[in-house]
């Protein structure tokens, strides 16, 4: 589209000076994606401060069937925020904490409200919002509706999709979605939030979100468990879960993800010295002042049953922090070395261990000698599973592989009865072997709900469908 | 339709004798729902025992444009399980539990399947299905999915939405979606479930569903406070969940509620002899040996603040039944009292006092000494709000009224941004009522998809839409 389209003027009419912009190098940042994988472009980038702002640009765009593509924290990892050429919306004008409410246990955010922001103002009211991620500083409120985010703490507490009680979007024609209920229950006709809830931006723009608030968990202890095999992390998982009811994240990473964080990662620690082949971190959280001693005694009748090598309860905050950033660190450690075929995969909890032995061997028949990092969240049977090229291999070599490696480890997931996509979404990076993997009876009802939501197909063309 | 119409003959033959009925006597039970409220009239009523005799019964009414109407335990309370001359489908054939797998915490069970049958399979497998409601014992999965059922447990664990990892459902063709996933993350496109999830049966047959089971609490203690007020209520619950975390239910009921047990069920008991105006049920359950000894002090220090006339923990097994007996008798009780004016609404927490308070003086407004029966779920902010005629005035005069009665209820509910239906559904009986209240823009979305997924509207028509 020509920069000078008249649709794009009375875009800027509408929002004033500070309401867009078309100076590329303020575009730029938000036409890459962190890891590099995506570049775009844009004639514009669009910055809605009000809702009706928001409403104007979706209806002047949908008047004159120009695509548009949406924005949040820009920490998706999957493509779908990066245009190609369509007008680019951002919500980082759209920050409001509308109201927290802790009689409620609710709180309404705006949709560029940042994570770690949502979560600071639940605590200032006494309550907490339970949705945890790496990216928490930067990824915002309406990306995570939009890729109904995961994290650590799911298991407990539940998708981004459990924490949504109403949200406000703008229809594809600029009309207003008004369901901002706080309501706990309403039985009132289909629950229409629901189809915007992991929609990747493809049905509407998200504004604004009630989010559920819980309590504070007045104590929290973590863990780190030295584990011989992934069978014993399932194992530890309900034995801990059942012993305690306290369980609130139960993450693993392999050896080979330890190793490189503690090669590339500085002030990384494995806080055993005997290099176990996978380590466990444990979080526990409760009312009860005897969680500590709870915990203790569970891990300790777990290592009499030989379900770990070794345990160990963090004795203070720092050691809490030093257990967690290894990690959260088990992504960023892999950049140094190469190329890396990423996968989010799930299975069922009960087949984690047995994807792990199936994918190895699949790994290593399309690249003998990959170097595997499997990490993330055993307790919903979510495993981040990268496969690092060989270190006699060159990364251009790799590359020419990576869709033989996706399509090795994805057969694997899906003989399990599982997700190519536990997490992340679809976006672009995973849209043509969704629509090949995907029965063709739920493609197509998803199109025809596409369709009759967005029937000129403006909202974030490219992406999912 | 003609009894002998062709489609039914062809009905008749793909099901077998065991399959279909026309004999009144059999078919009447399935005709009138338990409260007396709707009856109905069917052709025939066909019973499939597997899902490719589903999809047969719905590929022929489909082509011949029959409608029909779904039916699971026929507890449903707002009459969309009721047939008005359509086919109709009973699931009381399909009960089987396929699977149940307690590493991955799920279990597969048949539309059918009566929920306490469920919840003894998972207990029979160290788990525990939470959804717990009075219709449990006939009650089946499909109907509780159909309508999100809710009940006593959904501060904790959810509605039954938030307990469905995946559905297989017939589609109005006869087409069968299959979801029957057990995974607990999963973000591959529009999640689908969540349409049929609420539907009440117009978007397509739910015949088997995923479901989620959580670990066994291993100690459980139930309460009942004697209340002044509402406002005591709201305060309690947040000041037990943030000590205690093991908030499991919290439900209260009011004086008249309780009097009507005390007078018309047989061993209802109020464990206070001073008539408190409200009781409150509370149910902690938690994996920790102290809970009784934490529950007690949390009272304790509940009492001491001024937030109830006084507490009682049960001693012991036969106690815990008096305690829930009574709360479960609260709608019962009203039967020998004449006509009801009953009402499933909800308002954020914060509101329920207000609501009570304004609910009360519009009651009264509409027919001066009615007695108002008000119980529920304090903790979701759903209260089942029962107005019984006055007693000088008679059943046929107070049915005239009911209309105005239910609108000046549910005109309060709404005017606190509240839930004519928490947790009922819609179906027949609030039908007019949710068109007319429901935003247009919501009501052309769900009609939109209902066209798309049921364009000839054969599905349950009259319900909802």
């Amino acid at each position: 589209m020509n920069a000078h389209h008249p649709t794009l003027t009375r875009l800027k009419d509408i929002l004033g000076p500070k309401g867009w912009t078309q100076d590329p190098e303020l575009i730029a940042p938000h036409l890459i994606e962190w890891r590099d994988r995506w570049s775009g472009t844009t004639p514009i980038m669009v910055s809605p401060a009000k809702v009706a702002e928001a409403q104007a640009i979706m209806a002047l765009c949908n008047d004159a069937g120009i695509a548009v593509t949406t924005q949040g924290g820009n920490t998706g990892l999957v493509g779908a925020q990066i245009p190609k050429g369509e007008v680019l919306i951002s919500t980082k004008r759209m920050t409001a904490i509308r109201t927290i409410d802790p009689v409620d246990d609710s709180l309404i955010a705006e949709a560029g409200a940042v994570l770690t922001r949502v979560q600071d103002a639940a605590r200032e009211a006494g309550k907490r919002f339970p949705l945890s991620l790496a990216s928490e500083g930067s990824a915002t409120i309406g990306g995570l509706i939009s890729t109904n985010a995961g994290g650590v703490h799911v298991r407990r507490h539940g998708m981004m999709r459990a924490l949504v009680l109403g949200l406000e979007a703008v229809m594809p024609d600029g009309s207003l979605y008004e369901g901002l209920s706080s309501l706990r229950k309403d039985n009132t006709g289909y629950d229409l939030k629901q189809l915007f809830i992991g929609a990747e931006g493809t049905l509407g723009l998200v504004t604004a979100a009630s989010l559920k608030l819980v309590a504070r968990p007045r104590h929290m202890a973590v863990a780190m468990l030295a584990l011989e095999t992934p069978e014993q992390a399932v194992e530890l998982l309900h034995r801990l879960e059942e012993e305690t009811g306290a369980i609130a994240a139960f993450e693993v990473m392999n050896r080979t993800g330890v190793d490189l964080a503690l090669k590339n990662i500085p002030n990384a620690r494995d806080p055993f010295a005997d290099k176990a082949p996978w380590l466990a971190l444990v979080e526990f959280e409760s009312a009860s002042a005897d969680l500590a001693d709870q915990a203790e005694e569970a891990l300790a009748g777990a290592l009499e049953a030989g379900l770990a090598r070794d345990a160990l309860v963090a004795q203070n905050e720092s050691q809490t922090k030093s257990f967690w950033y290894l990690r959260e660190e088990m992504s960023a450690c892999q950049k140094p070395e190469g190329v890396a075929a990423k996968h989010d995969v799930s299975v069922p909890v009960s087949k984690v261990p047995a994807f792990l032995r199936d994918a190895d061997a699949a790994a290593n028949k399309v690249a003998p000698g990959c170097r595997i990092v499997a990490f993330g969240h055993c307790s919903d049977g979510n495993i981040h599973y990268d496969v690092l090229q060989p270190s006699a291999m060159s990364g251009d070599a790799y590359r020419a592989i990576l869709p033989a490696m996706n399509e090795a480890i994805h057969d694997v997931a899906m003989s399990y009865d599982g997700s190519i996509s536990a997490e992340h979404g679809i976006g672009i990076s995973r849209r043509d072997e969704f629509i090949r993997r995907e029965p063709p009876a739920h493609l197509s009802v998803m199109r025809a709900i596409k369709g009759v939501i967005d029937p000129k197909g403006i909202m974030n063309p490219r992406v999912l469908l």
